[in-house]
């Protein structure tokens, strides 16, 4: 089988580069300099939505407060002091979200922020059942089309309530009696892949990987049980490939933290 | 010249993967399929300071408040409510912090946020002068070492100032006359690499991008008004290849603001 050259970038340090990469290798030798590789070549596909005092909360949660602290005209340049819940806007979630000592922000390593990623399209699910839960037989469907979910995968659901984002009544579904809808992972499904594929992490575009009505919470539990990480709130999934992404996380590394806001980002390898 | 293959990952979704690159592709045949590079195999260097309510802050701006929200006790979960200033912590700053009209934080679009980056170590004459300038022959020695600048690159200084994180007064250098001090670019030094590298952001350990006794901020200026970035309070460039890496910027796309604490991390393609 061919193997595809990927973005090699011809950068004007080449010979500067050689000289950091020889001191990893044993024995370089001149002739067989390798050229630095770019990331700017590869497609950068932005999964966040921007942040603003209207977003959708999960109720109860904190207001985002986005408040001028300097100002053009009293200090010549502008900032803003910002306040807002760990767990709004598009979020990363860490494993003491739910597990008392278990593994906060700070602890979790940049390697680990760095996972390859599966999108499962469940929009035709969601759109007949706002309280669809995402089933093994869903799992099966996509690997039947896809190939096995990769080891240390995060799973991401496509909802399509990604769509709903600008409406905050539409995203959290919330009815008469203060029950939210949206479609989410069955508790049993993220017990399967946890121990059948051994993903490390979940992602959809709700507000939660469990389904909105679901009140045990059992798919989160289990990712969290499992050391793993959640992403919630996720934008730009129809720009995804159901498979070949690698995620970067950008969330902070706040001493103790639940997760945070993060800059998640996908990358695909452009095909040359 | 041998072309390194860099990171090919064998994963088990070959077949998956081709099919979404093939879209991509003119006239795919089933012989030239390619497998999927995973960003898994590169390495990995997190540029980014935790994040607590201790960590030194410029003077005036917004305390950090980290918050707990919601408990196990109380509600079964854990989350914070956290407060900051757009400019604390590692972060990023984007053109409108000093250009009134320039673009603000959710105007930069995902591809900016992946950037290649030189560091240039200027610890020995910030050892000796806490106020030096970054000079256009400190520049022009790096490249005689490291090659041009390419094009399209964050300059980063490595000042020594990411040892002193832990204490506020040695990091900000507070002095009686309540000026700062650490060592930055001279504004020169900006308009340079601006003009004849085409540099799109500066990076730097300290607090500010300009030296702390300078209150032109001509290097901040030069920058913004060219529509760069500006990333402070960075760590880990004791890790960084000199050049080679690209950096993903991971700041939240806060509509209007000024940039955010972000986490910012470097790959280097490893010489597998």
């Amino acid at each position: 089988m061919k193997r595809i050259t990927v973005g090699l970038a011809l950068v004007l340090t080449a010979g500067a580069a050689f000289g950091f990469l020889a001191s990893r290798t044993s024995a370089p030798s001149a002739q067989a300099a390798p050229l630095p590789q770019s990331l700017k070549d590869w497609t950068v596909i932005d999964l966040t939505h921007p942040i603003s005092m209207d977003i959708p909360l999960w109720p109860g949660d904190p207001e985002v407060e986005i408040e001028p602290w300097a100002t053009y005209a009293e200090d010549d340049y502008f900032i803003n002091r910002i306040s807002i819940g760990e767990h709004s806007a598009t979020h990363w979630g860490t494993p003491n979200t739910f597990i008392e000592g278990a593994r906060s922000a700070e602890m979790i390593p940049a390697d680990e922020l760095v996972v390859p990623a599966v999108v499962v399209d469940v929009r035709e699910q969601g759109a007949a059942d706002a309280d669809y839960r995402v089933s093994v037989d869903d799992i099966t469907a996509w690997e039947a089309e896809n190939g096995l979910i990769p080891e240390g995968s995060v799973v991401i659901i496509y909802t399509g309530w990604q769509e709903k984002w600008g409406d905050t009544q539409a995203f959290l579904g919330l009815d008469a009696d203060e029950v939210l809808h949206w479609p989410g992972f069955g508790a049993d499904t993220v017990e399967y892949l946890i121990a059948e594929r051994g993903i490390v992490g979940l992602g959809t575009d709700t507000h939660g990987a469990d389904p909105g009505n679901d009140e045990e919470y059992g798919a989160s539990f289990a990712m969290y049980d499992a050391d793993g990480m959640i992403l919630e709130c996720l934008a730009g999934l129809d720009q995804m490939p159901p498979t070949g992404a690698t995620l970067v996380v950008g969330g902070w590394p706040i001493v103790g933290g639940s997760g945070s806001p993060a800059r998640v980002l996908a990358f695909v390898p452009s095909a040359g």
